[in-house]
C-alpha cells in the first residue's frame, strides 16, 4: 500500500485535508464521467503546482505517429491515443485583484467528496491569501447522465473576514495537449470561435481523424440563492475564450458562479450544427436549471444502483472499494453506443492509449451482462462484429488469406494500434477470447439471433485464423503453435502455449457447433453467411482436423499442463522465495532475466481453466492451481481476480481473499504507487468478478445459473444484485446463512450448493 | 543486382556519365578514408539535386536518445551514433555570376574514378550553364594515410567557349545534422572560429561526450601550374567560414584552387592546441606540397597492396570487386589505434550507429590478422580488453555477479548502445567470438604473451557470464541456456541455440586451458590476474561442471545437430520452393511470420562448424550444410561467405562460386537496393575470407598453416597473398597447378592438400 489517505465511507470517497504530494493521485480517484466524457478532478481555479490536467471525449482518438527503436514488417504506422480534450472546467478566480491559487495561499477544511450514490463530486476548502483576505469556496461538478454531453460546475465563495472585490474569469481552453505525445505535437485544430451572450463555444478538429467538437460554456451567477446579472469582458484568443465578471461580496455573503459545460460532437451531429445543437442544449438546461439536473442525475445513478449494488458488512473498506469499483466502470461506459468500448483508463488517464483490449471480452463484459440489461452486453460483442472487415484486413497484412480474421490488441476503430512485436503479432489468444464474450453471453442470455445475425461470421474468420495459424508437426504428428505469447506476457515468442492452443481448439469447435445450430434454428441467416463468406464444407473439415490434432504440452510428472513447450527447463522457485528487494520483479530485472524466469504475470494456464473450469475436474484445478499459483507474481492488475475466483472455487477461502485484497484497493491505496497516471478501469471488473463469482461462486455454464457462495471469515455478511435477463436477483451472505431475494417477481430456477430451486420471491439455506 | 553502371576495370571503381538517380548510390561506392577520418564522395561545389553529405571522424560519437515504443528494464539510456562531422570539402563556384551546380547544367562527359592502388579520388566534367558558357572541370581528392589529420582537394575549372569570371567560395561548415538523428537534434557545439591568411579553422565540440574538433581548411590557387595570390573576402557566420576569391580566366585557360582540409581532434591532442597544431600541421603539409602529399598516398597505399593483394585473372569484375573489398577495409581501419573499431558502414554512411559488433571478431580480425603486421589483430583483441570493465558492468545491469562479463552488441565506448531486448539482452553469443578471436589470434600468432596480460582477465569474465548464464534443468538432466537469440536474427528468444550452448561450453573449456598454460609459463601473470580476479578453484570446477552438462538438441532422424529445440516442430520447406516475389522475406513477411518459419537470416549451427571446422568430420559438415544450407535466405550480408567456405571444404564449388558471387559484388552492383546508406565494410571481409579460406582453402587451426587451393571452372586463376607474422606469402593457383610463394625468405613450413613441405622460395604443385 503506498497511500492511505482516503477517508473510509459506505458510499462516498473521501479526502480530507489539503495535500499537494498526492494531488496527482487524487485527480485520477475523483474523476468523474458518464459515459461519453469524463475527466480528472482538476480544480476549476489556478493551481501553480503539480498536475495533471485530464478531459476525454469517448471515441475520440489520435493516430499518433509510433517511436520505435527498430522496425519490424508489418507494425502499424500510428499509436491510437485517447486525447486530452479541450478544457471547460476552469474558472480563474481573484480576490482583490490576487490569484486564488492553493498552492500559494494556506489552506484549511480542505475536503473532496465523491459521492458515487448520487453522482457528482465536491470540493470545499478555506483559504487564506497573500493579501489577507480569507475566502470559503464550495465546487460541486457533476457531468449528467442524462444529458451527456453536458456538465456543470456550481462554484460558492464567501469572503469570510471582510468583504472583497472578487473577479470571476471563467474559459474555454483548446490548446491543449498530450502528456504522452510521442513527438510532442498538438493533436488539434481549432476552427471557430464564438463568443456572445455569456455562452462562449469553440469549435476544434482533431488532426487526421478529423473528429470536431464544439466544447461550450454557459455562465451565470447567484447570490443569496437568486440568480443576478453581471456585466463582463471577453476575451478571445486564438485558442481559448476567457469572460470575466467582478462583483462586490460582503463578508459571509456567498456569491456563486455556474457554469455548463459541454462537448457537442461530430460523431453524434452534423458537422455544420455542432454550435447550433450546442446552443439549443444550454437554452434546454437552463430551463431545467441545475437544481433539477442534479436530481435527474440522482435518480440515474439510482436505477444503476439497484442491479449492481454489492453490500459488505463488517468491512467498512472493503464497502467503499467495491462501491467505487461498480462506479468508475459506470461512468466509463453506459452501454448504448457500439462504437464505444471500455479503455483500460477509461477516462482519467493517458496511458495505454487505444480504448480496446482484451480486457473488455474477458472482464468487463461479465460485469455489464450481469449488472445491466443484455442490450449492454450485446453492444459490446457488436462492436467487434462491426471490426470484423477491419480484423480481416489486418490478418492479411500478416499473410493470412480467404478471410481469416485477427482482431487487433489495442484499438480505437478496429486497426491495430500497439507496436511491440512480441505483443501485437503475437499475442493472437485475444482472438480467442472475442469468441469466448460470445459463449459466455449465450450461455447468460441464450440470444441466438445474435448469433444467427452477428456472431457467426465472427466465429467463422477467427477460425479461419486458428486454422491457418497452426502447422502440423511432422515430429510431433500434432498440430502445434508456434511463436505466441500468452496472457502471461512475462514469456514472448513461445511454442505451444496451452492457453491459446486450448482457445484455438475451442474456438474451431464452437464455430462449427454454432453453424450447425444456425443451419437448424436460422436456414437463412445460414444461407446468407456462408454465401458471404464463401465457407466450403473441406474447409471446416480442415479446421476440424486442426482442433482434432492439437498439441498440448503435458507434465506427466506433475500431472499438469505446461504453460508452454519447455516450461519445465526452468528454475522452477516459489515466488515466496524470491528476496522482497528484488520485487517487483518488472522493475527490478532486466527483460531477459524475466522471460527465461518461471515468474507468470498473471494468470496462463489457470484463465484457460477459469474460462473453461468446467471441463476440468476439482482435482485437475487444484493441482494446476497449486502449480501455478505460487510461481506467479500478479503484476498485472488483471492477476489477483481470476486466482482469487478459482481459489475460493477450491475451497482456499483465505487465499481467495488474499487475492481479493489485491484487487479491491489497488487504486484507492495506490498498491503500484501508479494511480497518478489514471485508475485501472478494466481490473475493477475483475474486483466486481472476485465478489460475484469468487465468494458467491455465481456460474452461467450450460445456460444455468449457479450459485456457491461463500464467506470470507473477516467479513460479517455481503450481498450482491445481479440482472439475470430482467431478473433482479440479490444473493445474502453471511456467517451463517445464504439467502437469495428475487425482486422482481418473475420465477427463475438457480442452482445452490450443487441443488435446483425455482426463486420466486426469497430463499434461505 | 539493382545496378550495373561501374566499368570493369583491375583497379579502379569507374563511372561514366551523369545519372542524379544513383547519385547517393556512388556517394556510397566512391568514398575514400584512411582510418582517422572519411567522407562520402560529395561534390565539392553545391549540388541542389539528392545528395546524402557525410564525414565522419574515427571515434568520434554522440550517445542520441534512444527511441522505444515500449521501456524495458535494462536497456541502455541512449544509442551511440556515428557522427556527421564538419563539412571541409565545400567550394561553390560561380562563373559569371551564375552557380555551378550539376542540377542545373547540361553535363557531358562526366567521369569518377577512384584509384584503389594509389588512393585517390578523381571526377572530370564538362558542365555547360544556362549562361552559357562551358567549362571543363576536374576535381582530385585524397585523404592522406601518412598524415592522417589531413585532406587535399584539387579542383581545376578551364572555361572553353569563351573567358570566363569565376568565383570561389571555399568554405568549411559545422552546422551539419545526422539525417539519422532520432529527434532531428543538433548534436555539435561550436565553440571557436578563426580565418586568416588564407585559412580557416572552427573548433567545435559534440555535446554529451565532448570531443573537441579543429576543422580547418587552407586555400591556394595556381594559374598555369603557377601558384597565385587572389584577394578575398571572409565570411564568418556562426556555424561557417567562408572565403570568397575572384579571378577573371581566359578561354582554354586552366585555373586550380587547392584546398586542403583538416580534423585535428581532442582524441589525440589537447584541447588548447587544436588550433595550433592545425595551423602547424598546415604549414607543413604547405612545405610538402600537394604533389609529393600524393606521392606518398602512393607508397602508402603500395606497401598495403604488397601483403594483401588478390589477383583474380579471367574475371575482371571479380578482379575490380575484390580490390574494391580490401581497399575499403583498408580505409576504414589502419589499425594503430586501439580506441578505434571497424564499424559495419565505415566512414560511408551513418546507418546502425556505434561502431562495433562481433563482425570484428567474427569476419574482420582474421582479414587483418592475414593482410598486415600482428600488432593490428593485438590491437583489434586490446580494444575489448580495455572495455572488460564496462563489459562486467553491462553484466550486473542484468542481473549477473562477480565479475561476470557481457560485451555490448553494438558499443563505441565499451557501453551497450543497442536497445532491442531480443538482441541486446538475448544474442549474447556474441561474447564467445569474442574469445574465439583470441584463440584465431593465438593459433595464427602462437602469442601467448597476449593472454598473460590481457586476454585471461576477458576469458575468466566470459566463463563466468556463461556459468551463470545457463541453469539446470532437471527435466532433461542437463545444463540449458534459455533465452537467446542466434546468429540467425529470425529467432528470437529461443531455448538452447546450438551454436550459444557450443560456444558457452568452449569458452569455459578454453578459459580453463589457458589458466593451465599461463599458471606453467606466467607465474607472474597468474598470481595478479587471480587476485585480480579473485578467482577460485571451486568456482573454475563449478563452471567446468556446467560445460560438461551442456544440452545440445539433437536429431536422431536427420543425424544433425538442431539450431534451438524444437526446431523440427516447424514447417520445413526449402528456399527454392518459396515464390519470387515473397522474398526477401524481411521486407515481404511480417515478423512473427518470419519467426515460426524455418528460414535462416545467417549461417547459426553452420557458423558453429565453420569456427569450429577441426571438431567436425566432413560428413558431419556435409549432413549439416546439405540440411540447413537449403533453408537459408542469406538475408544478412554476412551469410554467404560462410556458406561459400564450407561449400568449398565439402567440394561444392559450384555452391562456394554462386556464394561468393552473392558477397563479393553486394555494393558495387546494390544488390539490396540499399548501397545509397553506405557500403557493408566488415561483410567485404567476409567476401576475403571467401577466397582465401574458401577457395584457397587456408587454415590455422592448432596453429599449422594449412592449404587446400581449389579453383570455380569460372576463373583462369587467382592468386592472394598473406603476411603470415611478418613473411609474407604468394598463393597462386589456376586451372592446372598450385604454387606457394614466399616473398620474404624466412623458411616456413605450410601443408598443402595435406601434405606438409618447406616453403622457402617456391613451391609448385
Amino acid at each position: 500500500m503506498n497511500q492511505d489517505y482516503i477517508v473510509p465511507n459506505a458510499w462516498s470517497i473521501i479526502e480530507e485535508g489539503f495535500n499537494p504530494s498526492t494531488l496527482t493521485a487524487s485527480e485520477s480517484i475523483f474523476s468523474i464521467g458518464n459515459g461519453a466524457m469524463g475527466q480528472r478532478a482538476n480544480f476549476e481555479e489556478k493551481y501553480s503546482g503539480n498536475t495533471f490536467q485530464g478531459s476525454y471525449i469517448a471515441g475520440i482518438y489520435y493516430p499518433d505517429k509510433t517511436r520505435v527503436g527498430w522496425w519490424k514488417n508489418g507494425y502499424p504506422e500510428y499509436f491510437a491515443k485517447v486525447l486530452n480534450a479541450p478544457n471547460w472546467i476552469g474558472i480563474n478566480i481573484k480576490i482583490n485583484g490576487e490569484e486564488l491559487d492553493l498552492n500559494n495561499c494556506k489552506v484549511s477544511e480542505f475536503k473532496r467528496e465523491l459521492n458515487m450514490k448520487e453522482g457528482w463530486l465536491q470540493r470545499t476548502f478555506i483559504a487564506e491569501l497573500k493579501n489577507g483576505v480569507e475566502v470559503k469556496v464550495n465546487s460541486l461538478r457533476f457531468l449528467s447522465l442524462r444529458f451527456n454531453e453536458i456538465g456543470a460546475v456550481k462554484y460558492r465563495i464567501t469572503p469570510l473576514n471582510a468583504g472583497a472585490e472578487i473577479e470571476f474569469s471563467p474559459y474555454i481552453d483548446a490548446g491543449i495537449k498530450n502528456e504522452d505525445a510521442n513527438y510532442d505535437e498538438l493533436f488539434w485544430k481549432i476552427l471557430e470561435t464564438v463568443a456572445e451572450d455569456n455562452q462562449a463555444f469553440i469549435v476544434s478538429k482533431t488532426l487526421k481523424t478529423e473528429f470536431q467538437v464544439a466544447t461550450g460554456m454557459r455562465i451565470s451567477f447567484e447570490k443569496n440563492q437568486q440568480e443576478i446579472l453581471l456585466p463582463y469582458i471577453k476575451k478571445i484568443e486564438a485558442k481559448k475564450i476567457t469572460f470575466t465578471y467582478q462583483s462586490s461580496v460582503q463578508q459571509n455573503e456567498e456569491i456563486t458562479i455556474c457554469k455548463l459545460g459541454s462537448y457537442v460532437q461530430s460523431m453524434n451531429h452534423e458537422i455544420k450544427e455542432l454550435v447550433n445543437h450546442n446552443i439549443s442544449l444550454f437554452k434546454v438546461i437552463n430551463s431545467i436549471g441545475f437544481q433539477q439536473l442534479l436530481e435527474f442525475q440522482k435518480e440515474d445513478w439510482t436505477k444503476i444502483w439497484k442491479t449492481s449494488d454489492i453490500v459488505i458488512e463488517g468491512d467498512l473498506k472493503a464497502q467503499q472499494a467495491i462501491r467505487f469499483n461498480i462506479f468508475q466502470l459506470n461512468q466509463t461506459y453506459s452501454g448504448e453506443d457500439t462504437r464505444l468500448n471500455i479503455g483500460p483508463k477509461g477516462f482519467t488517464g493517458e496511458k495505454y492509449g487505444g480504448s480496446t483490449y482484451w480486457d473488455t471480452e474477458a472482464y468487463c463484459i461479465p460485469f455489464f451482462m450481469s449488472t445491466k440489461d443484455k442490450s449492454v452486453a450485446r453492444n459490446l460483442l457488436k462492436y467487434r462484429f462491426n471490426h470484423l472487415e477491419k480484423a480481416i484486413e489486418n490478418a492479411e497484412k500478416l499473410g493470412f488469406k480467404n478471410g481469416a480474421a485477427l482482431y487487433p490488441m489495442v484499438t480505437m476503430n478496429g486497426e491495430e494500434c500497439h507496436n511491440e512485436w512480441e505483443i501485437t503479432f503475437e499475442e493472437i489468444h485475444r482472438n480467442g477470447a472475442i469468441i469466448y464474450a460470445i459463449y459466455n453471453y449465450l450461455n447468460y442470455t441464450n440470444d441466438l439471433e445474435y448469433v444467427a445475425e452477428y456472431g457467426l461470421e465472427v466465429m467463422i474468420g477467427v477460425a479461419r485464423f486458428w486454422h491457418q495459424r497452426a502447422n502440423f508437426s511432422v515430429e510431433k504428428n500434432k498440430y502445434v503453435i508456434l511463436g505466441v505469447t500468452g496472457p502471461n506476457e512475462y514469456e514472448n515468442n513461445v511454442n505451444n502455449n496451452f492457453y491459446t492452443n486450448y482457445l484455438a481448439q475451442w474456438c474451431i469447435e464452437y464455430a462449427v457447433k454454432n453453424l450447425k445450430k444456425v443451419k437448424k434454428k436460422f436456414p437463412e441467416d445460414y444461407k446468407r453467411i456462408i454465401d458471404k463468406t464463401n465457407l466450403e464444407e473441406t474447409e471446416v473439415s480442415a479446421w476440424l482436423q486442426v482442433a482434432e490434432l492439437m498439441y498440448f504440452p503435458y507434465s506427466q510428472k506433475h500431472n499438469v499442463y505446461l504453460q508452454q513447450g519447455g516450461f519445465l527447463d526452468k528454475d522452477i522457485i516459489p515466488v515466496d522465495q524470491l528476496p522482497k528487494e528484488e520485487r517487483p520483479i518488472n522493475q527490478k530485472w532486466s527483460w531477459d532475466r524475466i522471460l527465461r524466469s518461471c515468474y507468470i504475470k498473471q494468470a496462463d494456464v489457470l484463465q484457460g481453466i477459469y474460462f473453461f473450469e468446467n471441463k476440468f475436474s476439482t482435482d485437475e484445478i487444484i493441482r494446476h492451481f497449486d502449480f501455478y499459483e505460487p510461481i506467479t507474481v500478479h503484476e498485472s492488475s488483471l492477476s489477483p481476480c481470476v486466482h482469487a475466483i478459482l481459489a475460493a472455487k477450491i475451497n482456499k477461502m483465505d487465499k481467495a481473499y488474499e487475492m481479493y485484497l489485491r484487487t479491491a484497493r489497488l487504486d484507492l491505496d495506490d498498491y503500484n504507487n501508479e494511480v497518478h497516471e489514471g485508475l485501472h478501469i478494466t481490473s475493477m471488473a475483475g474486483t466486481w468478478l472476485s465478489i460475484v463469482q469468487g465468494f458467491g461462486g455465481m456460474r452461467t455454464f450450460k445456460k444455468k445459473l449457479t450459485f456457491n457462495p461463500q464467506i470470507p471469515k473477516e467479513w460479517k455478511s455481503y450481498s450482491f444484485k445481479i440482472n439475470y435477463n430482467g431478473i433482479v436477483l440479490k444473493i445474502y451472505k453471511n456467517q451463517d446463512i445464504t439467502s437469495f431475494f428475487n425482486e422482481t417477481g418473475t420465477p427463475v430456477t438457480i442452482e445452490v450448493y450443487g441443488k435446483s430451486y425455482e426463486l420466486v420471491n426469497e430463499l434461505t439455506l
